[in-house]
């Protein structure tokens, strides 16, 4: 059997998440349904993560394997010509057979975008959250470097989420401003559930003033789920995973 | 009674278009809808120019008389509290009685945007064409010169409709490459319909070599529509329009 990595950008506003689920629009579905239907033979993928509903990606990772003899190339032409508008494959290449799109990765990187406006921006409305008062960049950028570390982000996590190990390894997170677009991006090992969501719902207290940048290194101290919101996943992008 | 001009934004997507028409979901509708709601009063709106179903804009402008008291900047937060998301008021105030968003208009600018990439761009498909091939934009600049002054543009005129004057005055012209998007923009008196995409599609073809930049100045010179394509609506945005 071949082994074969994708690298998949969609748009996540259509879809139910990444995670197939019956009866729902998901994006791994309808990559496998492409490529059963190409392969003319059940073929299941392996997703880097599984993005939640509304979540994009620019560079989401996925493998499968074949008998199948068509050049690794080939896929992308043959996926996008039978994959609907909102996703597509960027690239198709043989994998070791030890690579595994989930476990072998070794960090995730993702990107909040927010339109400082007191307008909405019909354009980008589905790719940004719109942020209708001013925001101090730099409190929020001091904030960020308290992110960075292994540390326990229990206070990151969506409540009710029943995970063991809440330590995980953020290896750098930054914001910045290009006009009044505003991008927080974040690398870490692997996050918790809604976790940059959190991240970002809480910044943007900073941002505002309603909290400190060193509120934030007391929130992850406390282990406890702030009373921030968690912004909504329209804003929030896969960018890359790496190997 | 009071004149206002409003300047509006919209992903054109999921409109028919800019004029109201029955039983279709339209910009104008929309707006017309919302503000007769909003002063309890059927109040028509007046657009600067009807955009095909699927054109964008980021700064359409309309007029409508009103006896209502409201401050004209008040009408921004007003409308947008009732206009679905993929339509915005940017701004709202106080016009002379002589004002008409149509007859008063000096300039419009509109820009077309192109993606060079064999794999298209989920993110940004509703807003831009995939160019699969490689494009030479110095040509396509050359092209754009001869496009620019007081000339009969019958040639770049959808076939099938009835003008009598098809004489129009283009101030400016270009095309632009930013990492692998293109935009071309243009900046005319008033444009025959389908105008723009038309002449995006000759430019297309001056870029993959098809044509030269002088066979533009010869079409227009012939006056006889070419057989190039008129390039889809998508990728087209109302930029401003200027009184």
């Amino acid at each position: 059997m071949r082994k074969l990595k994708l690298i998949i950008s969609y748009k996540g506003t259509n879809f139910c998440g990444f995670q197939k689920q019956v009866g729902l629009r998901t994006v791994q579905g309808e990559l496998e349904t492409a490529l059963s239907s190409v392969l003319n033979c059940e073929t299941a993928i392996f997703g880097a993560g599984r993005t939640d509903a509304g979540v994009h990606a620019l560079g989401q990772v996925a493998h499968f394997e074949t008998e199948s003899k068509i050049p690794a190339d080939a896929f992308v032409n043959i996926l996008n010509n039978v994959l609907p508008q909102d996703v597509s494959v960027v690239s198709c290449m043989e994998a070791d057979n030890t690579f595994h799109a989930r476990f072998s990765a070794k960090q995730k990187t993702y990107e909040y975008k927010m339109y400082l406006s007191k307008v909405r921006f019909p354009l980008l409305d589905e790719q940004i959250l719109q942020v209708p008062f001013g925001i101090n960049i730099e409190n929020m950028q001091k904030a960020c470097e308290y992110l960075v570390g292994t540390k326990d982000f229990a206070c990151f996590m969506a409540s009710g989420v029943k995970v063991k190990d809440t330590i995980r390894t953020i290896y750098s997170c930054n914001i910045k401003q290009e006009n009044n677009i505003v991008t927080f991006s974040i690398t870490g090992r692997s996050f918790l559930y809604n976790m940059v969501r959190i991240i970002c719902g809480v910044l943007l207290r900073v941002g505002d003033g309603t909290l400190t940048p060193e509120d934030v290194q007391k929130i992850i101290k406390n282990k406890k789920r702030p009373r921030t919101k968690t912004l909504p996943s329209r804003g929030l992008t896969l960018i890359s995973v790496e190997y």
